[in-house]
């Protein structure tokens, strides 16, 4: 099986990675913005060889995986038009991902099966990849009512050939649930750093940040293009979000100042319970 | 050197430890007010022997160490009012502490020497008390105008033995530094866990968490009592930080709002960037 990787960073990279120790693809072409990036590619094995364009690499491939940030995706998609292929992605939003892909794939969109693998990193680039990256991780389908059931299982497979924990959801609810657990502790984590850094005092309070601190801003290490798209495309839901959680906050900073120790406990409590609750599960 | 330790939780216990292990002291009475833990800490070999109270372990000690939650300290103080031993503390806020101590030590007051060990963990209790928890870690001392240099060198040197990094600061400073970097993100944090396990849909929310809720709610799961404590003492700070907070997401809020990606970019970027070389340099 031949693979054309187009955006060849973490996910990409750890995809082709990942196939390429479950003998499940013989080659992978990859395409990408950044010549740099894909040397570090060719280098370290992730791809055989190179592309001018997703219409080039797609030519002659089973699979295409689109794992550019998702404002790229739109170009992608109407380069991919005239390709035969299977087409899956690994964008972290999936309502904007199928109206680009309908729009520019037209017929063709039964051939587009929609995936998000929920295993990110701070890191990015091919340099980041690992074949390990979705390992017992949730990849999340979002099939389309006229994929055939044979392309999506196929597409199935090969997500869980990567080690990955592969479920199914509507397309509407898994973009609803990623901006609660995801796209909003993210903007909540970079807002934090952000005001921080622009404090007079910020080298002073840098220095006294601790490992709480340090985990809690973890994410705000992510890659500012691929949030920023993310942000963009899930707009509606992460504003909703935003607004639930001033919500959760005005009701917090009413029980500091009263001074309401027992609301505070009982609050506190219950969300770390959850928290343990979660962790234990998991 | 003898030592008494109120409250022999994770950072009470984990100062016996570490100063056992540097053979700064020679026992270690301890005491609290539950049995099992304190149970634990002889099993541990963290404490020699237990008081019933304050006052009975401070008798014949040099050094008393306070380490209970902070809304405990008046009652402490007041029963170490007659000790002539020095005092110093594990508080994460220093006014509230410092004004309790002034109320119940009076003419003591010089025994005093602050010092806030920033170095929690989300586990607590004598059982998660480990003698290198403060190695490289901070403590803050916030020394007051009657103490001697010498009371305040002892403890430096104390505090120094456990492996820390210590330096000095203004209470009020203190305060302000840490409401920042610490008291926010906790209740930015038990705000975001709380919201989640509110919804209706909760189980399968947390089922879809990944890497970066993890570590952005892991202090979510700290001790409820001890930060309520920190809440109600450092409040006037902690609702300065929290409205400027308010602010710093509004921001955000408003270019996700007109979808304005290069203004996120450069924000995302920025907090990126002043993460990275925060973590560069520690």
């Amino acid at each position: 099986m031949k693979l054309a990787v187009i955006g060849v960073g973490l996910i990409g990279g750890s995809f082709a990675l990942a196939l390429k120790q479950a003998k499940a693809v013989s080659h992978v072409v990859g395409v990408g913005r950044n010549a740099a990036n894909l040397k570090v590619a060719r280098e370290r094995g992730i791809i055989d060889s190179t592309a001018p364009d997703p219409a080039s690499a797609a030519r002659g491939v089973d699979l295409v995986l689109v794992a550019t940030p998702v404002a790229q995706f739109p170009a992608v998609f109407a380069s991919l038009a005239d390709s035969s292929a299977t087409i899956t992605d690994g964008g972290s939003t999936k309502r904007d991902v199928i109206a680009a892909a309908r729009k520019a794939l037209g017929k063709r969109i039964a051939q587009f099966v929609p995936a998000h693998p929920i295993a990110g990193a701070e890191k990015s680039g091919a340099a980041a990849a690992n074949a390990e990256l979705f390992r017992d991780r949730r990849v999340v389908l979002t099939p389309l009512p006229e994929n055939k059931k044979i392309t999506v299982s196929t597409v199935e497979k090969l997500w869980s050939a990567c080690g990955a924990r592969v479920s199914r959801m509507d397309p509407e609810e898994h973009d609803a649930v990623l901006a609660t657990v995801s796209h909003l502790p993210h903007v909540l984590a970079y807002a934090l750093v952000h005001g921080v850094a622009r404090r007079n005092n910020a080298d002073q309070l840098f220095s006294f940040a601790a490992g709480g601190f340090r985990d809690f801003t973890r994410i705000a290490s992510s890659h500012p293009e691929m949030w920023r798209d993310i942000c963009v495309a899930n707009r509606d839901r992460l504003l909703q979000e935003l607004k639930s959680y001033a919500n959760d906050l005005g009701s917090i900073r009413k029980l500091i100042q009263k001074g309401d120790g027992a609301g505070l406990e009982k609050l506190f409590a219950a969300a770390r319970d959850a928290r343990n609750k979660w962790i234990q599960s998991s």
